[in-house]
């Protein structure tokens, strides 16, 4: 027990690197997204409307990455025996207020085990938004194991101050 | 007929036996939780999340133990004929606003067949909520029942005072 | 520069040494208050009620609590000139859809110059209330530098498990 | 009269001019700042949370921008004989349900006479967050400028088709 736990934040830095390993793979893809980024209380960080995304899915991508980061999972229909439970899907969207939605396209950002953060994306089907968010979770992923452990210290940031 | 009608009221303490119960019980399973006590109006008295418990969870755990409060019973789904009624359940979560919440988790504090608050417990599974959430429930009505009644009574305040 | 930084998270067991700290001198004032902790994202941790302390003041301590950790702030009013900034002050309210609150009596938890949650007291007069976050604030602060920095790294939780 | 009228569009690669000329500028004062650009109908193109601005002011930028593209003028509280009107700035802001802020920091992006969006920045002074927008306003200017009209035509739209 502590008072305190070593923990780990996602920076602009780090968001970046998730929203643009999203961002080429929507082009590749050839359909415009909304991507949004968020650090792990759901705090929006990074966000980018690719031309011709819908406008009404910029809340939507926005609460799909809240959702994964406060819930530290996957956004989507909670399932009980392979099939949606709609009852619970829908009402733990109701009962959050929209904190977390039954729609997929959201992923934890994962490093160390830790959730650090989330991405969310829409305006495709359910299948593409999750297939660029994936893209974006592993661009972040594959980054992050890159980046050698100091340059996250306390003394690394007071250096460059 | 009367104008005022004895009734009891949850202090502080008594709502931190029901969560200290359930605290307890959610250690046991290994399953961090949200966990809100709230009096027979619905009003937060105690909370409290455990290190690894869900962020989205807060607000659902506080709903939980409002909507079991406010309606005297247990949360979860309108059951009929053994399966739960979708537009029932759901109508009831959009039409109060989200005051009543069709997922379980949330149980009335009773104590002489009066209830005097709830708990609401989310984070884990319904199943694995509810057993929290019962386990807070019971620990709370063994220490009400093993509690001297004149400890409560209005002579007993106004000796204290 | 880096993609993740290394940071804190305050812990139940953290927001309690607050939340008590706030509760011993609201009892010595002889005013029940309601006071919410929350972490680094403003999400709820732990919160108490204390008997006599008023309903409405419930959301209230949560909101102050929410807004100095999200404002990395005391919260209260803009001052411009040493005097209050109305359209500042309200506007920040209304613009943030009562995310910031112009009210005293929210408080920032801070260890190692790093803000880790807050603490929000209400139902008391502005005075009061801040009296009542400070002194758990600085309970806070005290048991943290009381603690050994091992306790918090990510070896110590694993060998707890 | 016409049933429709030539126009422009923001692209997420113009928002992003908009977004690196605020950020420089932001970088510069030392100041971390939370930074939205919107379109001409106030919908998010892009947003950056530098690390250490504010959680609380992510809302407050967009808020901004939303409200700089929709009334298509800076925003700020309503001024009368060189005073804010107090009831007028306030009332908008709360009659618009917070579309309109009465906080400065928000400008329109302009070219050729036409507002094709907005920029909305929040985290600092209220002196601070309008010279980032500022800032970020004469970067998007100035690129729009610099670039050959050909670019934008319908004439090479339709000769791509």
């Amino acid at each position: 027990m502590a008072m305190l736990q070593d923990s780990l934040r996602l920076t602009l830095e780090g968001a970046r690197v998730a929203l643009e390993g999203a961002e080429r793979r929507a082009r590749e893809m050839g359909v415009p997204m909304d991507i949004a980024i968020v650090d792990d209380g759901g705090h929006l960080l990074a966000f980018a409307r690719q031309d011709g995304a819908k406008l009404g899915s910029v809340a939507i991508a926005i609460n799909k990455a809240h959702s994964a980061a406060i819930r530290r999972q996957p956004t989507g229909p909670v399932m009980e025996a392979g099939a949606p439970n709609l009852v619970l899907s829908l009402g733990l969207a109701i009962g959050s207020r929209a904190a977390q939605t039954p729609i997929r396209g959201g992923l934890p950002l994962v490093f160390a085990e830790q959730v650090v953060g989330a991405i969310g994306v829409s305006s495709g089907t359910e299948e593409q938004d999750t297939a660029v968010a994936l893209a974006g979770a592993e661009a972040f992923g594959a980054a992050c194991r890159a980046e050698p452990a100091e340059q996250r210290g306390f003394e690394a940031i007071e250096e460059d101050e």
